[in-house]
């Protein structure tokens, strides 16, 4: 019996260590905001990797870096592997990194092992998914789709007022390829889980079938802004209150859905933010999840309703903005199974799982045939300094792209790839 | 029958028009910030008023400005009347600077009639009563009645890093006169309610008899940051589910104590503000006060058990920090008899009053005979830009100060004063 074919896991831990250097925090994450110092260092250490390993480099009008390893046919479109660079404010070493360094490491162990492909490979950094600097999130993957408007993508501004355009410039990366979509043969993403379900279902690998569809809205909750002292608790129209009502009934209602459903909190502002002021206003975000389009839609009609019963009994004004709408996703079967028989070609413990979490892969589905490998990640933790990933699961999930790779890559799926030897 | 002195309520109404105009926001209230530069203005103009009016002004070394008029026994303590000049960010038009005026108006309705006082008056502007800008609030009573030390108060800086005792010298209010305590004969502060219990009582004059005492904390809940949507909900240590359920559990106390209790959360913030990331931290502010102290500890303690109960269940840790404790305070008998005494002699529909809002004289009361007077403000409404007094309360409050101050500024109270003639 001979061997399967096989990445180098101590090359790409090395990486993942390196590529943690680029923006680390005090508390071991990092924080690699998109056009920032540490995205362009980020950048610049993967393009050198990427030219080292004889890929040819471009990078588009709105930064995502494609590197190309030509293959048998340069005719064919390529299939895309990557993900992307840029991290949170307080992030992990691995999220969207783990994608692109194990795009890359499938690159050095066909050039180690001589290995030539039908179609070209193009391992791919797309520019700010994490939507922390930049909103929205997913802006390179969105642009390159043709979600998004180039030219309305590159007048994006920070919260400084710093233009994306002009950050692009700043750190190099404003390239000149056309940011369009071209034929794809297949994207496959490798990315940590970010949940907790693989660890604890003791899974190694996550073979992705799709993507929750999400809703992201901004609440205002508008009261009278009287003084802390005088005002008599039943006078008051305190919007703190509102908040305490709607969220809890919020949460009953997700908690009572299934256990597929989410709903987040991350941000709640008090205006004017004075000690002793029954603030005026109160604005949160919440973020909603669900894998079933219908039930995410009908969620969201109870919360209005929510809502509005609350603000009524305690005599409050409301807005409800939203601000992002990601329906659920469902990859493509073909990619989806070649997961699946990579995994089980390798004999790892694997599973289906849907992805609670955005990707780039939900924007290149509506282009190519796309599917996801997911890795286990400590305790799901995850946008988070504490984020962690064994070097074992890193190399598993790396060969699993390695052979569903293989496998699109042929031009002919009945001719045997001469990788599996 | 003779008719009573009244004080001039055209000129007090001007002057307040005229003094809303230092720092005016475009919704018709003021931002008058401690040592701004709208806090300068309106201190030029001030002090300006009190020139005319023949007053020797004095700026001690925090910046309280006291304006003197002689009395026929200059050796005697002065009776002190005034308030403060500073606002909230977005303020009303009236809070302190009611009461400054009124003091103002009440030498000039003394000059106007060449009334001689045995006592001499000050009219005060006390620093920072607000503690918007600069944190704690009362800095300039406090430092006067020695409640803060001196050096300390002027090292204090705001959200800027702007230092408090440089910000005194730039706009020209760094006096040399000390910022200590000296005998005074009575302190009288006449100030807007701040609450909507004189109009419900349709009471145009509120004989606050003391001041609710006050804690002030910071709670800070610690979970875990994770991704929004990968995690599920009962896997989560998520902090604002713990700031909805201790809340819920404390708006509910405090509205099962009595009436008088009251509860504010100013400030919310989450860390690390992310939409899709369950905050690691949540951190508020809890501002609770009760009329009884031996109330206000046990609210204290419960508040306690809630939080570590709540936390213990969702798993989350947790820190409390008292930064202002305020004992609930009785004002003076022979200071609130005088008000009272001045209301009933011109009639004016009045009602004993806790102020539920903490003020200059809870200091004053401290080293002095100290009282207050409480006018309506329309609908209770304070510490906005909506704030709003009619001119005949505006009138009557001052008319009861003037009455008041001249029971006090007497050296033998059996001797009857020319003024009421």
């Amino acid at each position: 019996m001979t061997e399967t074919l096989q990445i180098n896991g101590d090359r790409l831990w090395q990486r993942l260590n390196e590529m943690a250097t680029m923006g680390a925090t005090p508390k071991g994450g990092i924080c690699r905001l998109a056009l920032s110092e540490a995205d362009k260092a980020g950048r610049d250490l993967f393009v050198h990797w990427c030219k080292q390993a004889g890929c040819t480099v471009t990078v588009d009008q709105i930064g995502n870096i494609f590197a190309r390893r030509p293959g048998r046919r340069n005719e064919l479109p390529p299939v895309l592997i990557g993900s992307h660079l840029d991290s949170q404010p307080t992030g992990g070493r691995f999220d969207g990194t783990y994608g692109v360094l194990a795009g890359l490491e499938v690159v050095e162990t066909l050039n180690d092992h001589q290995i030539e492909t039908d179609t070209p490979i193009e391992v791919v950094s797309w520019t700010n998914e994490e939507g922390a600097r930049f909103k929205p999130a997913l802006i390179g993957s969105g642009v390159f789709t043709g979600v998004f408007d180039l030219q309305a993508a590159l007048q994006i501004t920070d919260q400084n007022d710093l233009v994306l355009g002009a950050e692009l410039e700043r750190i190099g990366y404003a390239g000149t390829y056309p940011a369009t979509t071209r034929p794809i043969r297949a994207s496959l993403e490798a990315h940590i889980e970010q949940g907790p379900i693989l660890e604890k279902n003791r899974s190694q690998i996550g073979i992705c079938t799709g993507v929750q569809g999400m809703k992201w809205y901004v609440l205002t909750l508008t009261g009278e802004e009287v003084h802390a002292g005088p005002t008599p608790m039943e006078d008051r129209r305190d919007p703190v209150l509102g908040v305490i009502r709607i969220l809890d009934k919020l949460y009953r209602l997700i908690s009572s859905t299934d256990p597929t459903s989410r709903i987040t909190i991350g941000q709640i502002e008090t205006i004017p933010n004075v000690v002793n002021t029954v603030p005026g206003q109160v604005r949160i975000s919440i973020d909603i999840r669900h894998p079933k389009q219908q039930t995410l839609k009908i969620l969201s009609h109870t919360m209005k309703e929510i809502v509005a019963a609350e603000c009524s009994t305690i005599g409050l004004n409301w807005q409800i903005e939203e601000i992002w709408d990601s329906p659920s996703v469902s990859f493509d079967p073909e990619c989806i199974n070649a997961v699946r028989q990579a995994a089980s070609k390798l004999n790892y413990p694997s599973m289906e799982i849907v992805s609670g979490a955005g990707h780039d892969s939900v924007y290149l589905s509506r282009v190519a045939p796309t599917s996801m490998i997911f890795i286990p990640c400590e305790k799901g933790i995850s946008h988070n300094e504490a984020e962690n990933i064994c070097k074992a699961d890193a190399t598993s999930g790396c060969n699993v792209m390695l052979h569903a790779l293989l496998e699109l890559a042929k031009t002919d799926p009945t001719i045997e790839s001469n990788a599996a030897i």
